[in-house]
């Protein structure tokens, strides 16, 4: 839809609107200019929150139009966002991120045919990609962002690599439990597991763990997401449930598969 | 190429043409027009031999031009040929023959994303598909094709249905090594072994078994080629050494990659 | 558990019992032995029911055992059973069945390796797989069976080749949908469809479709379930629903994954 | 076979002999009893090289015996080496690296099974890696190194991220043409193109890419190899035709499959 429409149903009805696209994610014209093109309603930007339930669910609960979040965005922000703003992590940040093709949509594309993407592995989009200025916009903090393209269909895994002073895993622990311990889709594996994409397939799950490492001042942090759920509709249907009233977990109790 | 400029080819130099379409792979003009559209050349037709080297090897050395087979009639006439000629088999035959994804080439359809083909399989062309006419037409034998798409790359297993006579799994193996014992791409599974895609990936090789089961009148015959080796330029290739004097093998000695 | 302990289990107490072991599956003890080993309880054979809900339900309700069917039987018997009792069909029908590595469970086989099932495909157990005999045992018929390992983890596809003297399409059509439209877990493709392992992942259904060509009295039938769902789990649900009086859709309403 | 068998073969033969074990990859006893276990002929290590042909090949012609490098080790070294010791690059560098399953060899382990690595990534030995020390030793800098494994057979891409103080293409261009351009398996993609696991699958080829980012000093480096060619068996035989005298390609020149 267009901009025109949108402004047209927020003064006319109650319609809650939740923008699929990259319109309003940013918060500054300038921002987007640089990396879309020119904004059509560059006073709407500031209004309009970012729809990451999990650390802006006040904003989305007031406001009649949300912005939902790109899919790798929502992958490597709910990962750094509580470290960065605990002070645990320092200075520029690398998040080597891998995707499933369902990321593409269903361009008619060359190299998205099967065998093009079946049994084969490849970046793309290094150090360009348009989701870099989104994580860097809502972190606050310079991020590398590195996408890849997997030979499957569902998921994203981030690594992400910050140089740290912290000394026990304790610390990092404590951080994400404080934030996420009562967020029913934020799973924390932690030092336990590594998050692997197949544990979050079908889900509007966000798996988070990591490894640290003391003596060489280096903290990986991981986290895996079902792309086209939580990266996407998923996280949409969340937004919904909190703008309206009902309850966060409503339509997304689903198992997922396993396989 | 258009037809004129092949006449003209074939006048004007001794050039060695091999056609991979499927213009010049049927006998009668009729049986063309009734599955493809007019024919051009109707007079070429029966001058232009089929291009399977391992059965018609004499009429390939001696044409100018040689129409090169498709890929599932390769695989399923190479395997019923012999049993067809020696009697062994009769009545209506079914070929359950199922592909990788190159058989359909680089099309842009949206069915050949790799999110439609990965983790999915399914029939298609089921008694209709053109490469029926090509298989009858070359066996002179009532044959059921029933094609369907495999979620990988490469290779073609055909699992062909026929009733039998035959007691004995001797009487079929001396027909198969009559044929085929001293042609270099016919590697005979026969009873020791059920024929899988992966070993022919990357050869020029078409991998033959069977079971017999002579009370209840059944011959189960498998047979496994690299649709885009045997099944195509591979197979052009080795027509060309035919019609070129050269060693059948030469420029295909390639070991196929196992995995 | 043992046949010692079911028994007892039967007697001391009102427990319903889902076995998803073949133990019970055959109506005649002597089958059973000629396939498997020596049966410890013969004569529980005949009272404990075929638990295929669409077919047998009654008899599933009324009692306290059922055994749960095998994976590639539940795709052939749904498809073939009601042409069969119809007499739409006669003679010997070979089913060509191909299904995803679940189907072998868990074991620590060197063929259910990644490397050695990914970009590969063959038959195994032609003519001597174990479900043969229940197919037969269940249909009154005569069904030639051949498996085939397909490079994916959900779903089975058989395909069904029988003779027929029926002429139209709209015949079979009006069987299908006498024994199955109001089966919630029957989906009927019939003729607008081809059906398509991807469409019943992660679900309980069973689709069918078919092609008829009256001129060669030649009938395929198609069939596709999720081996783990309607091939196994879900179906031993759906027999716990009935035998305890619940919706017989209960706890099995997942939206399935369409990658 | 034992460093015993190993040093009777020496000393009693001119056997050349390739090790592909880690035994003599490290160059002090101490480094290899850290990260494996007590060193049986510590004495060894230091006149054993490294058999990376394209940066020791002096030492390689004058051995009788070769330690073959570990898969991911040849990736990661044959990037960064020129960079290293020309000065371009400083500091703590990360390789992000992906493997195919070959990696794992053939070990029954259920983590290997179709079913866990289908459709699903995720990372492993973060930072306790045996490879690492490997790639710290023969790079004399620091390197963290981040394996992942891939839902592929065969192919490694590893992605490496540097601080540099490079202004311009040209002069890492320079300095890969430099060490590389005589080498006839290790391909410059450079700024074309970025390197693709399927176009080294089958060679013996390392292909080599980057992305530079003057302004945030920040070097992306890939890397990409046939795990089980180049990173194994390919690697020892051009070791071997350099120990023997032969040309360095000699049984190498084998086509890659693309598909």
């Amino acid at each position: 839809v267009t901009h025109a429409y949108m402004s047209q149903l927020m003064t006319s009805t109650k319609a809650k609107i939740i923008d699929l696209s990259a319109d309003f994610r940013l918060s500054e014209a300038s921002l987007f200019e640089k990396h879309y093109h020119q904004h059509d309603s560059p006073a709407l930007l500031k209004t309009i929150p970012y729809g990451l339930p999990e650390l802006f669910s006040d904003e989305i609960k007031q406001s009649q139009v949300v912005a939902n979040p790109g899919c790798y965005p929502t992958s490597v922000i709910l990962a750094l966002y509580p470290l960065i703003k605990e002070g645990l992590i320092s200075g520029s940040i690398i998040s080597d991120s891998k995707s499933g093709v369902t990321g593409a949509g269903k361009a008619l594309k060359e190299s998205f045919l099967y065998c093009e993407v079946n049994n084969s592995f490849s970046a793309y989009g290094t150090g360009v990609h348009r989701h870099e200025c989104e994580m860097v916009d809502v972190l606050g903090c310079d991020v590398f962002f590195s996408p890849h393209l997997l030979p499957m269909n569902r998921g994203i895994l981030s690594t992400m690599y910050a140089s740290t002073d912290v000394k026990t895993v304790k610390e990092i622990d404590t951080v994400y439990e404080h934030y996420y311990l009562d967020k029913p889709f934020v799973k924390l594996a932690l030092q336990s597991e590594t998050p692997t994409t197949k544990f979050v397939m079908g889900t509007n799950d966000c798996r988070i763990g990591f490894r640290l490492f003391p003596d060489k001042r280096r903290l990986v942090v991981f986290s895996a997401i079902d792309n086209i759920v939580k990266g996407a509709s998923g996280q949409a249907v969340q937004c919904m449930n909190i703008m309206c009233g009902f309850n966060e977990t409503e339509g997304l109790g689903q198992i997922g598969l396993y396989l």
